[in-house]
């Protein structure tokens, strides 16, 4: 379980006066990309071999209202993975309070956006962190 | 079946080259507000009556890349509807090409948050726009 | 004179009820891009050149609000331009009200970032849009 | 000298690869409301009383690209203020390379837009802050 601290943004309100649906989809990637690299799969160092793995499918359950400036954890885990794809399971809590579900599926693309089987570092990496 | 046209915009693409996942979930809400506008439900006169409509829950599955500046349709139609809850489900396009399928929940709250039943006018809305 | 007309987006509200300051930064991208095509200078190609045109300096002033889902106009023009640099001023407006005046510079980088000179195309382009 | 410590996200890249400049308005409005906060003037608490602060201006000069996942600090401080404006000054900084340089300007306005005098809760904020 990996978690990312972080504090909602002014911006990110809307008229309605609460967090717009569109920023926790931002915070689900904040926290998967540093959990990818606390794993040691570092995305810009992905990228720059001509790897890209992008999201292939999301949902979300929103629970509860965030407001402006509210310090939040994001938490991210593995779900489960294959030989070509892996899942991400996420919940945002702030205080006790929970505030979001949700999962990710992705896979890994060359630069010609052909999939690719997952590296054993993947492998090895999403069973250590299961 | 209600259909926006609309074009990628440049701040919308990522690193990776493609446009990110996120503004997909813009496209849909552009898309879901100008539908159910055209079927008489106008969040701005709704918000000033002091009825919220947010997404309770939403599920998208990208099938193809978008990059910048391209004309794509978002399509969107009523999926189903109950006393307290309506589900929109959603087709991105682009020419020929199937780019995102996707469906959204919803609810109707008061100012204090607290669930609605449908309006009357709801379901007569959505009644007419299945 | 360019003028690209566009709707503002409810995600682009915040929660003092009105449109947040940044999204007018994209409004005028958006007609920067358009404008820029039209007369012969597509980003799109120009990247796939290896040619940057990045934004050097803005400035704007925010003159009323906007609110969600108005339509607006952005018109932006050829302010100035040197061997190496290009200025574009835009003024937003909606209806009769003006909502905004701006400014932007630009340079052309090559793909190490490196300033070039205006292409002739490009001195020509801006030279008849004066 | 109030200093935001914050890290690039992977949204705010675009296709040239860098940050896109919209998102450097966003990290001044963030260092701009925890350094407000932090001199008494709370962002919530003035709208839950019904004044508004707005950007009435802002000039930034882009000095240097941002990458993603950059650790940036973000140096905010009044420059200087009046009866009924204050404006302020900000650097961005990416350990020794500075990044960005900017002013924004403000009033506040009560809940009709009307522009307000600063309150002397205000006026002593920004005089011991100077």
């Amino acid at each position: 379980m990996f978690t990312l601290r972080l504090k909602t943004r002014y911006v990110e309100t809307d008229q309605g006066g609460i967090v717009h649906n569109s920023a926790y989809i931002i915070y689900l990637e904040n926290a998967r990309i540093d959990f990818l690299q606390s794993i040691g799969l570092d995305i810009n160092e992905l990228e720059r071999k001509g790897v890209q793995c992008p999201v292939v499918s999301q949902s979300v359950k929103y629970l509860k209202p965030l407001y402006s400036l509210q310090e939040i954890a994001v938490q991210v885990q593995v779900a489960s993975f294959s030989k070509v794809r892996f899942f991400l399971s996420y919940e945002i809590t702030r205080g006790k309070d929970k505030i979001l579900t949700g999962q990710t599926e992705h896979c890994f693309l060359d630069r010609y956006f052909k999939p690719q089987a997952l590296s054993s570092e993947a492998i090895q990496a999403f069973g250590s962190a299961t």
